[in-house]
């Protein structure tokens, strides 16, 4: 195996790559990065068994050539040092090598690393997923689905199922529902011009969700999903994400929605959310970060903590209007704050059904797209 | 105890006076923080028995108000919440007071805490530093004293004299030394009419030393520095950062310095320090972070470690000139890079008397101001 390459663009695709590998695997060999060459280019494999990332350096691209001197060819090398090695080379391009005893040679500049590889052979082969079940959408649309209900999931083992976020097609929309069963976060995408789906029950591991949405840019380029029974497959152009999907049943919620209101609140997003924060200052770890929200005359709110030992804290915040019956309700300040922070809009609609029952969340626009719910507390 | 403060300046003082507090504390009322409200202005103070804090908050500097609506007196408020009250409030404005029950009212826009606060007499006076030993300097070269010297305190309490830094005045010069017995850094820098001082075993603690190189501005203006027996002030307009003292006397470290040299280095700093840095990548774990230098034809180095089961690296790095007999040696990567950091000088010297005995690293012009020396690994 030789060839020459670009340093940033493999700077690049090791740093996404790296996502997958874990220091602590039961497999020893998943330590290591799978680097695998062709005469189309340089593909980067890591996995720690749950989720695996494939990236590809194409030889050229745009007219741009990232790679020459090519012999094709493979090898494994420790994932743990190689990110700082690729970093720190003084040069741009950088050589690889590796000879029948798997030993690799890494030069730059004046710099020459030998380190010692394993045989590519015993690397795992990814599965090669076979299915009907596809469809696209765009990079920038999924990156909002996953940020919009990822934080949701549960951080509890004791229903795994709660760790992921369930994704499902319905009526021409694609939702994405994740819950800790004191949340609930939604948002879902009209989605066209697709062949009939059996995509009802897929639950991705929100882990998985996290590492996918950092190595995504922003971009409106196309990402293609595909479904089996137990993997779920990600792919753009130069990028392969498979992450094993959760087994088991979602449980079936939209019948925690309330579907009447009884007090309905139109505020700003940003007020409320700076004033939900001052409050949960002082109410950080005797009340388990409860504020209180008081609906006053003149569509004004006061948002309230108290903390014996330290004090209390009371604001009042202008509301653009308040609709129905007077409420006081408790709840946590950390999921109306996550909540606030996910809806992209100026504006927020506050549905509350009474003091013990779940509120909901809504942007002002496209209110229907975005649903965040959250569960009271009872303070008395 | 009633006044209105701008948000900015209050930010700014708590912030400093934060340094000194610490939530672990044997006497519980220093886990507070003092302000105290005079006709001229506010003072913060913040302690931790070894490091003092005051930072004064004038009513009005360079015809621009700071406070107003003064009513003076004192309270103690907790510090833990105190920082990100100042910090989310949503005015640039706050109204402080307090009432005989000791109860503090922060109020802001329309936000207002109530705080439980302490009765100031309770918290410990400050000592008021009487002494003739007082001299002044730029805040900018106490700042490039500190920096070049106190990363080489020792980390162990086993000789506890190591962890501070000694300050003298001899000849017309003020001395900083550190060292952890195995490399040693030192400054020092011309100190005129100055009336003859007896400054010679001052310690100062390392840790005081980096809190008060945090909150000092890089500026030109004057800082005064006063010591006692077992304390030491530094004195700015707005600020008194009051240290106490390490007890015992210095080792005498001039005799550590090789007067001779056998082997002489000029080198661009910062590629040496890149070169050493990535030879250190593969060192990290197995071998302590040691890389070996070697002397080669054509005025090159050749920089290397070897890591048994990881690989090895080697590189060669062009000097400006090496004078003197070959060499081979092997040190801590980590205290040439610690030393490189801190010269600030584009080309350095290194001076080597032999692979055992240590060596000196100057920068090339002012040389006798900045002296890094480092004790070298036996690798056989």
């Amino acid at each position: 195996m030789k060839f020459n390459i670009q340093r940033n663009q493999l700077m690049e695709s090791v740093q996404d790559v790296m996502k997958a590998i874990s220091s602590k695997t039961a497999i020893p060999i998943l330590s290591g990065m799978k680097i695998e060459v062709t005469e189309e280019g340089v593909t980067l494999t890591g996995s720690d068994s749950d989720i695996s990332i494939e990236s590809f350096i194409p030889k050229e691209e745009d007219g741009i050539v990232y790679i020459d001197g090519i012999e094709p060819g493979s090898i494994v090398l420790q994932a743990k040092y190689f990110p700082d090695i690729v970093k720190k080379l003084p040069d741009q391009t950088v050589e690889m090598k590796s000879d029948d005893q798997f030993n690799v040679t890494i030069k730059s500049g004046h710099a020459e690393f030998n380190l010692n590889g394993q045989d590519a052979e015993e690397y795992p082969q990814l599965p090669k997923l076979k299915t009907e079940n596809s469809f696209e959408i765009s990079v920038d649309l999924l990156k909002d689905l996953i940020r919009q209900t990822v934080f949701a999931v549960s951080t509890s083992e004791t229903r795994p199922i709660l760790t992921g976020v369930n994704m499902s097609i319905k009526d021409d929309k694609l939702h994405f529902v994740a819950t800790d069963s004191h949340r609930l976060a939604s948002r879902n995408i009209p989605i066209k011009d697709i062949q009939e789906q059996h995509i009802s029950n897929v639950i991705i591991p929100g882990k998985s969700l996290n590492e996918l949405n950092k190595i995504l840019a922003d971009t409106q380029e196309k990402i293609e999903i595909s479904v089996t029974d137990n993997q779920i497959l990600f792919r753009t152009e130069h990028l392969y994400f498979l992450s094993r999907l959760l087994d088991g049943n979602y449980p079936e919620t939209s019948r925690l929605i309330p579907e009447q209101s009884k007090t309905n609140i139109v505020i700003d997003s940003k007020e409320l959310l700076h004033s939900i924060d001052r409050a949960s200052l002082l109410a950080k770890e005797s009340r388990n970060n409860v504020v209180r929200l008081v609906t006053k005359e003149n569509e004004t709110l006061e948002i309230s903590s108290n903390s014996p030992e330290v004090g209390k804290v009371q604001e009042e915040v202008k509301a653009d209007s308040i609709d129905g019956e007077e409420l006081k309700i408790s709840f946590s300040a950390k999921y109306l704050m996550d909540a606030l922070k996910v809806i992209n809009s100026e504006k927020v609609v506050i549905s509350f059904t009474g003091a013990m029952r779940p509120f909901i969340i809504n942007p002002i626009e496209n209110s229907d797209e975005i649903l965040q719910l959250i569960l009271p507390v009872r303070t008395y």
